[in-house]
C-alpha cells in the first residue's frame, strides 16, 4: 500500500502518558510530543485513537480511564494510574494496526501478549536500569530515536525522528529582544546557574522561567542571582505565553550540564528567531546549527563570548531551520514513513 | 477430576515478588508465604514452578530472571524488576494450568492477555488506590484472602485462606520464658512503643526484635525505652533463631495500631507456645483465640492486666490451634481446595 492507502485503511493508537494531560497545561515533554503526534497524524487524514488522560484535548478518539495526570491529582498513586493506563491500551490493541507508544519501557513487558506491531519512540533513557528492558524486547516493538546522539549501542533502530514542535504560536519578532532567557526545569542538570554567570559577566540581563524541581540547588545555586532587577525568576511558563517571552530574548541559554536528547525548548527559542547558546553536549549539536542558529559552547567563558556574536545570527535564518527540520508537518512525514516501513515488515512476517 | 487426579495432571506456576530471595533471608512475609505454598505443594505431590529471584531456594522448578531481591540490591531499580519478573511469567502462562499470584495487583493487570487462569491471594490493601485494580480485574482473576477482615466489600472471593507458617523449626519448651517479646517492623503502626510501655508498667524487661523500616519513629519513640538492661534491642532476627528468641519469650507483643491484615509472627509465636497480647484489630481476633492463646486488648491498661494473667494460657494449647490452623499443610489443604474449585469452575466455562 501507498501513503495514501495506509492513511485510509489503517488504524493507529497514540499511548501517552498520564502524568500530566496531553497536551500539557505546562511541563510535560512526552505528551507534548504525543499531542503533537496524534494532531499532527489526524491532519494528514489518519484515523487516530489516543490513550491520554480524560482531559486531554485532541481532534482524534480520546480513549481514556485516568481522569487526570497523577502529577496534578496527588490523591493518586502513578503505579496505579500507569499499570491501568497501559493494560487498557493492551486489552484494546486488536481494535488497532499500529500501537505508536510514547510512554517508556512499562508498555515493552505486554507487547508478547499482544499481536498488534508496536513502534515505541525511546524519549530517552531516564537510568541505566531501563536499558534492560529496551534490550529484552527489542525483537518485540520497533524503536525510534529523538536524535542520533540518543542511541544505545546494543538497540535496533529504524530511525531517527527529531521532536517537531507546534509553530503557530511562536512569531519572528521585527527586532531582537534585549534580554538572556533560561527556560526549562530549574535543576542542576540544566544549568541555570551558568546561565546566571553567562549573565553577570555579559553584563545583560537574564529571565529564569521554568518549574523548580530541585528546590535545594535553587536556593543555593540560582537564588543567589536573583535580584528582581538584573536577574529575575518569573515561575513556570505554559506554551502559549513563550512567544511573549521568546519577544523579550536576545538569546536563549541552554547550558545543560548532561547531554541533551533532544531539546525541545532550543527547537521552540529558534521557531521564534531567538539565537539559543548551547554546550555542545548530546544532541545540541544536532539541534543548533553552529553559526547560523546559535552557538555551541563549552564553558561560560565561550558562552559569553557566543553572546557578543548574536548581532551575527538571523532571526529568519533560525525560524527557517526550524520550520525545514522541527516544524509538526515534518516529524508527522518522518513517522508516517516508519509506519510504512513497519506495515512492509510486518506484511513480509505474514 | 478428582485431587488426586489434579496434582497428577495439572501445572501450576506460584510467582512470587522480587524483593527478597523466595524464602527470604529474614523480612519478607509475602515470599515467605509463597515460598510455604510452594514447598507445600511440592510435598503434596503437585507439579510446581516458582518464578522468583534467582538465588531463590525450592524443591520445585525454579524460572528466575531476576538474580537478586532488588531491596537486597541496591544498584537494581524495583519498577524495572517487577515489570520484567511478571512479564516473564505472563509470557509463559499458556505452559500452566493455574498462575498462583502472591504478588500483589500489578499481575492483574496482563490477566486479559492471557488465557490460563490465575488465583491472586490478596495479602493486603497497600494503600487505596490499589483497590481500584482488583475492581477492575475481579472477574479476570480469582481472588482469596487471608483473613476475613481483610477483605474489600466490592470484591468477589472463592475463600479465605489463612497463611501457613513452617512449624519445623519452632519448638514448645519446658518452661515458659521470663521476657516480653515483641517481633516485627520497628514502625509506628506496629505499637513498638506500647509494647515498651506495657513492659515498663508490668514491671517485666522487653527484648524488641525486627528491622528498622521508620528511623525517626525507632529514635524518638522506641530508642529512649531501651536501656540494655530491662529493654533491649537486638536487631531482625531470621526465622532460624526465632525459636530461641521465643524460648525467652513469656508473652508476645502484638499492639498494632493499624487492623492487621493476617499477622502471621502471632500464629509463629503461638507455634513455639507463647501467648500473645495483641490489640483486637482487623484480623487478631482470627489468630488468636481470646483466652486460649493469648489476650485481645484494647490499649495499655488492659495490655498489662493481660500479662498479669498469662499463666493461665497453655502453652500446648497455643501450639496445637497453630497445627490445626496455620500450619503449611492446612494452608496447602485449603489452597487445594480453591484449586479444585477453580479448574470446577473452568470447565464449566469451556
Amino acid at each position: 500500500m501507498n501513503l495514501e492507502q495506509l492513511r485510509k485503511n489503517k488504524k493507529i493508537a497514540i499511548l501517552s502518558p498520564v502524568a500530566w494531560r496531553t497536551p500539557p497545561r505546562q511541563y510535560g515533554a512526552w505528551e507534548t510530543v504525543a499531542s503533537n503526534i496524534t494532531e499532527g497524524l489526524v491532519d494528514r487524514g489518519w484515523d487516530v485513537t489516543l490513550f491520554a488522560t480524560a482531559d486531554s484535548i485532541t481532534q482524534a478518539n480520546l480513549h481514556a480511564v485516568i481522569d487526570k495526570g497523577y502529577e496534578e491529582d496527588p490523591s493518586q498513586e502513578a503505579k496505579v494510574v500507569e499499570c491501568l493506563q497501559i493494560s487498557e491500551m493492551m486489552e484494546h490493541a486488536e481494535q488497532f494496526d499500529l500501537i505508536h507508544n510514547n510512554y517508556d519501557f512499562l508498555p515493552l513487558s505486554y507487547t508478547r501478549l499482544i499481536d498488534t506491531p508496536m513502534l515505541t519512540t525511546i524519549h530517552g533513557f531516564s537510568s541505566d536500569n531501563i536499558r534492560r528492558v529496551y534490550r529484552k524486547y527489542k525483537h518485540d516493538s520497533y524503536y525510534t530515536s529523538i536524535s542520533d546522539s540518543d542511541r544505545d549501542p546494543e538497540l535496533p533502530y529504524l530511525a531517527t525522528v527529531y521532536n517537531g514542535i507546534d509553530l503557530s504560536n511562536l512569531t519572528v519578532g521585527d527586532t531582537r529582544g534585549g534580554k538572556l532567557v533560561f527556560l526549562g526545569r530549574i535543576h542542576p542538570d540544566k544549568g541555570v546557574h551558568l546561565a546566571c554567570e553567562t549573565a553577570k559577566k555579559s553584563g545583560m540581563d537574564l529571565i529564569i522561567a521554568g518549574i523548580i524541581q530541585d528546590e535545594r540547588y535553587f536556593n543555593e545555586k540560582v537564588k543567589p542571582y536573583i535580584d528582581d532587577k538584573h536577574i529575575t525568576y518569573i515561575g513556570p511558563v505554559g506554551p502559549p505565553e513563550r512567544d511573549a517571552l521568546f519577544k523579550q530574548a536576545y538569546a536563549l541559554l541552554h547550558l545543560n550540564e548532561l547531554p541533551e536528547r533532544f531539546g525541545l525548548v532550543m527547537a521552540e527559542a529558534n521557531g521564534a528567531g531567538v539565537p539559543v547558546i548551547a554546550y555542545d553536549r548530546g544532541s545540541c549539536r544536532e539541534v543548533v546549527a553552529d553559526g547560523e542558529t546559535g552557538f555551541l559552547v563549552t564553558n561560560v567563558t565561550e558562552s559569553v563570548e557566543a553572546v557578543k556574536k548574536i548581532d551575527t545570527i538571523d532571526p529568519t535564518a533560525c525560524r527557517r531551520r526550524v520550520d525545514e527540520c522541527f516544524s509538526i508537518p515534518t516529524m508527522v512525514k518522518a513517522y508516517e514513513k516508519v509506519y510504512a516501513e513497519i506495515f512492509r515488515l510486518e506484511d513480509q512476517k505474514s
